[in-house]
């Protein structure tokens, strides 16, 4: 059974995004549709569309929400230009960590810099949906060859994940939960632990919930009982996703995904992390010079929005984590696989695009 | 402020236990009556009191209603015996990792054990009451010692708990909170991170909880940010409890202490474990002998008792974890304090008591 779209645009170039509301998910599966920006950026920061490449697509789709916004009011050529460019910016910063929203954002706009200036406004629209159609067509091919390239390198026995990173984070069948799906679709069978992922649980609500759909088992666990499950002997590796990685391979993840890593270290498991190559940000060398989003205390003090710690505590929640290079086993990709994990190595697959 | 006792003696030998319902926390703050055995062994297995010194009081006051219900029925001198006894056991199996229930539910019988065959059975009542009362108040009288000998070794800087060791979970004012609030009360000045502590959340529910009543400011953190934090410094010193402790210092406590402690030891940061000696478990050598309770997985899908993950997804669902006595940097005692923790050094220092 396949899982529905995470993104998708309906119609042509007046037409809308629909998006699955993740924040409705596992209980229900409802569609949002976004006619404007507004709805577009409020659906990204409130997490209703989450998973970094799935986040990339949404902002692809979002600047011809932005033409169509324009044509729609109307507005004349200059000031239509100025009110996608304005749009956007606020797009592709409406979430600070994740690379490929502001790749994606100013990859559609690229397709339209070298048009006449009397290019009719229409005309603009479609290139701007044929660009972002081609993000996505791209994207869900990535998927492919990143489940197909994975699932290659992973060792046989159990995988224990982090987050989401399936067909609900990308416009394909994911990126880490696409190695684990290709390799059991390819009759390979294995335990898959599935960590909750506080404070969003998308672990639980969203993984699970993938997994289930396609009939593969999955058991659930809390984030914190990570360390027991794989000092039992009963996880042969450990695979995640990525929101950015340094040219060195340090990479940016889910909260928690660092602290996975070292604990995997410590029990000689290894840590595999399956991205798009539009997740590297190679302007970065360090994974310290990551910005890490943090996100509003309520998210933890309030776990599915009901009150857990008692007014007048605090809260830190930071959404992310970096993990070193020095701590990843190997990083795939949809060129091939990254291994180890060096500025070298790093340089020499992407040069494979 | 003073926070309640999570469990008193109320009135004489006919009288009865009363608990602060901890489920209900932070929400509400109830008190539960328990007049009969059953009460007390369905609050012991739904965690409406929980910690290992605060289970021991209940299920020794637990004891004196077993003896209460024999006089009510009424039973015969033998029958009433054989009553106390079977309840008793009852009382003593009802949670497996926690040694001090049994070990408070076999000292309180063994107060009446040399009592002659004809001793009236309010006096027996009496003598179990006033066993169960001194186990009581010497945890009390522990607690306070704990927080004093800890607040000796606690480095200066912040300070990251896991799960809940303070009033709530103890006789007194708790074991590793205590040494936290000690030292707060001594006038030092530090900031206190508080693990959530999923699946049950004991640490936004029930510390946060205690230090607000305090007065003392805490940061609630998800398990999962804990690397994070350890990674940026902010923390000098993690303090958790034990559930119980092999001769050689490998320590039972709640689920990803453990993975707290490998990941302290990544980033330098010492792990201090405070606990009374009654956690000490001498029969049993090495933490792989620890037998580890299995929770339900409704804890892991339904946090809060709201639907997490999709019907259909396995959990796995460990209580406890084992933190071997190498991670751990100081063991804190009611006798003092065990540093570095070896066999010789905790026998040492139990032999003080």
């Amino acid at each position: 059974m396949r899982v529905p779209a995470a993104v998708q645009w309906v119609g042509g170039v007046d037409g809308h995004i629909e998006l699955i509301d993740q924040t409705l998910l596992p209980g229900r599966l409802e569609r949002l549709t976004c006619r404007d920006v507004d709805t577009v950026i409020e659906a990204i920061q409130s997490l209703r569309v989450r998973g970094a490449p799935a986040i990339g697509i949404a902002g692809a789709y979002g600047v011809v929400v932005a033409a169509d916004e324009a044509r729609r009011t109307p507005l004349a050529p200059a000031a239509a230009r100025a009110h996608v460019l304005a749009r956007s910016e606020a797009l592709a910063s409406a979430r600070p960590t994740a690379v490929n929203l502001r790749w994606a954002v100013e990859r559609v706009l690229r397709a339209v810099e070298g048009l006449p200036e009397d290019t009719p406004a229409v005309a603009v629209g479609e290139t701007l949906l044929t660009e972002a159609r081609a993000i996505h067509d791209e994207d869900r091919q990535r998927c492919a060859a990143i489940g197909r390239h994975g699932a290659n390198v992973l060792p046989a026995g159990g995988v224990l994940t982090h987050c989401n990173t399936g067909a609900l984070a990308t416009g394909g069948d994911g990126t880490a939960l696409a190695v684990i799906t290709t390799a059991w679709e390819q009759g390979r069978r294995f335990d898959v632990f599935a960590d909750e992922t506080r404070p969003l649980l998308q672990g639980a609500r969203l993984t699970a919930w993938e997994l289930v759909q396609r009939g593969i088992p999955v058991t659930v666990v809390v984030d914190a009982a990570a360390a027991h499950l794989l000092k039992s002997g009963r996880v042969a590796a450990v695979i995640v996703g990525a929101d950015r990685i340094t040219a060195c391979g340090d990479t940016a993840n889910k909260i928690g995904t660092y602290g996975l890593a070292v604990l995997a270290a410590a029990h000689g498991v290894p840590v595999y992390v399956a991205a798009p190559s539009s997740t590297f940000d190679l302007s970065i060398e360090s994974g310290a010079d990551i910005p890490i989003e943090e996100r509003a205390a309520r998210e933890v003090t309030h776990p599915l929005g009901v009150q857990a710690a008692p007014d007048g505590a605090g809260a830190f929640n930071p959404a992310f984590d970096v993990t070193p290079a020095r701590l990843i086993k190997a990083i795939i990709t949809e060129h091939g696989v990254i291994e180890p994990v060096t500025r070298e190595t790093v340089a020499a697959v992407l040069r494979r695009k």
